[in-house]
């Protein structure tokens, strides 16, 4: 375009720009549901058949301060994982199967092997559960950020067949929460993740077991999941769980024989305790027992390096629990056996209460009874 | 929470975020729509009643880094309208009347009152048009973005009954493409005109027409639309207009005649030569006479420092019009009689030719014959 030079001389490269999109064009060969074409100004879609009084539920999430990591480490194939992950799991809470998705994501400065990097993680998982990219934004805000620096979110659009929609409503004093094992860090927590290793001056090049062995002591190291031979950078990139699939399988394997699943929780910023409360029914609350699953020591070990103990690493990191279920009790070794093979454990962590019995937070820690 | 001193020192205020919800769920009354609550992970919503064969149309866009000057100016109250025009009018030009409104909205650091200005804004406009906004998603980024930056991103889905989908495929050629009259910038070429601040050390604070007198000349400065008694600041910050409530009205209208709409264009990034095009099926072209419509002075100004000559700016800038509709010649005047009240112009701005007369950019300017 007649522009181009002018604009670059601003630091907005058009024709880069549209290499990209071609790039892109040629990547994201899509698409069965799209009415309308890639050039259109937004993507057309009919509502999938088979409901007979589908729901819409739409969810909208970003990755967090994980990407500076991803530019420091200059790995950008496995944060498109992590954002359909925060988005598609919380469409799954409601009971949803994620259908389309979107991203929006904001460079600092254009550069098209990192973009079709980024897109085609976001890619890639989306077909892994089904779900289809439709559309997105890239942007380019020279000045404003970073040369190498970038933003992500993600919208996506799910359907539930109205009586299968799950909103909390149905859980029980008693019900058991069921806890699915996360895979390191997700995407919360990055920002004190990042304090700690620029005060410490951690090499994440190093090895995570050396770095915990130095740290919390010999006999803490081999605790917990997550040490391995992998580097501390690796560990603190490790690609999301994403849930849907299988709970989704899972779902209607219990919906088949009659069982109850009362509320779902994805465990994000905020951790336990800010998300299992927004499982279950408002008059309710949950007690959780955070002796019955390992913690990560990639979670360990960042939040201890970050002066707290354990229930405050619980409320900001998963702590090792990605995913929750709450369930009637004849439900539970059903879904403990269906889920912890494929994300690498399922515990029974906690039990539903009366509100009364755990205060206004609706959350609390102890044995269970 | 209990870990919010040790989060509060890695920039992240927990505590502080929570209040700025609280704010936000007072504003947001909410919802006729949405069956699931605010708490929930995503916002569950039926599908709108009235339609027979209803498809979804979903679109995502930003507002670039118009958002900079919105931190120069201190001024945070108009920049949600400029994002939900950004995605409602997307929406409106397959012919979608925008159902439901998500936001993204990434600060450096949590400030309650200004991001309640921001939410508070995108709430407003999406009201205005008769959308919801059901979800969205504050994150901060401390280190990464700077106290005082922030990021906006919206994601908009609305309905249009299959019949009445629009995509282009019905123009014709012959067809006229009338332009609506923009408001200022838009949310576009902000990079470009800050970089031109930077560099001119333009005070924003200084009217625009004594800027326009100084830079091009006195013959110049009372030319085009935008000048009054405005500062510059004011003019770069003008909110963008939403057509989609006038142009569903007009469409409507139209369809009530018999009259045929074949294709809309939302002049965004690229300008009228980047998105006209999008409007008509493949095989045609759009010729545009650039003297048919005023340009406003901002544009002008901000270009022709930029060093960019007309069809330049044209590619860059909405340079005047913001939305078009292309429609067969004996609609033209209803169109115009229509939209140019509303939006304080609409002109008959160019013609539907082969491709094959305007090359492969389907896309060029002269006289219209």
């Amino acid at each position: 375009m007649a522009s181009t030079t002018a604009y670059a001389e601003a630091g907005v490269d058009v024709a880069r720009s549209e290499a990209v999109v071609e790039r892109l064009r040629e990547r994201l060969t899509g698409s069965g549901d799209l009415l309308g074409s890639l050039g259109g100004f937004g993507a057309a879609l009919p509502i999938p058949s088979g409901y007979r009084e589908p729901v819409i539920v739409t969810a909208t999430d970003g990755v967090g301060t994980k990407t500076e990591l991803c530019r420091r480490l200059d790995r950008h194939d496995t944060i498109g994982r992590d954002l359909v992950a925060m988005c598609a799991d919380d469409i799954v809470c409601h009971g949803a199967t994620p259908a389309w998705f979107l991203d929006y994501l904001a460079v600092g400065r254009v550069d098209a092997a990192r973009i079709v990097s980024i897109v085609g993680g976001i890619d890639g998982a989306c077909r892994e559960i089904g779900c289809e990219l439709v559309g997105g934004e890239t942007a380019e805000h020279p000045g404003v950020m970073g040369p190498d620096a970038f933003d992500l979110a993600g919208f996506c659009i799910g359907f539930v067949e109205r009586s299968a929609l799950i909103d909390g409503q149905r859980t029980e004093p008693g019900d058991i929460v069921i806890g699915i094992a996360s895979s390191g860090l997700h995407a919360n927590g990055y920002s004190l993740v990042r304090s700690v290793i620029d005060r410490e001056r951690i090499d994440l090049a190093m090895p995570l077991s050396e770095l915990a062995r130095d740290r919390l002591g010999d006999a803490d190291a081999g605790n917990g999941t997550g040490a391995g031979d992998v580097t501390v950078g690796q560990a603190l990139l490790e690609p999301t769980h994403i849930y849907a699939a299988a709970v989704l399988r899972e779902l209607a394997a219990l919906a088949d024989m009659g069982l109850r699943v009362g509320g779902l929780a994805h465990i994000t910023g905020g951790g336990s305790p800010g998300n299992l409360p927004r499982a279950v029914r408002p008059d309710l609350g949950v007690i959780v027992d955070p002796g019955s699953w390992p913690e990560p020591l990639v979670c360990r070990l960042f939040g201890t390096l970050a002066g707290m103990d354990g229930a405050q690493r619980r409320s900001t990191f998963n702590a090792g629990i990605g995913m929750a279920l709450v369930v009637e009790p004849q439900a539970a070794r059903h879904v403990i056996d269906a889920l912890a093979q494929p994300f690498g454990g399922a515990w029974e962590i906690g039990r539903v209460v009366p509100a009364s019995a755990v205060g206004s937070s609706r959350y609390a820690e102890g044995a269970i009874g």
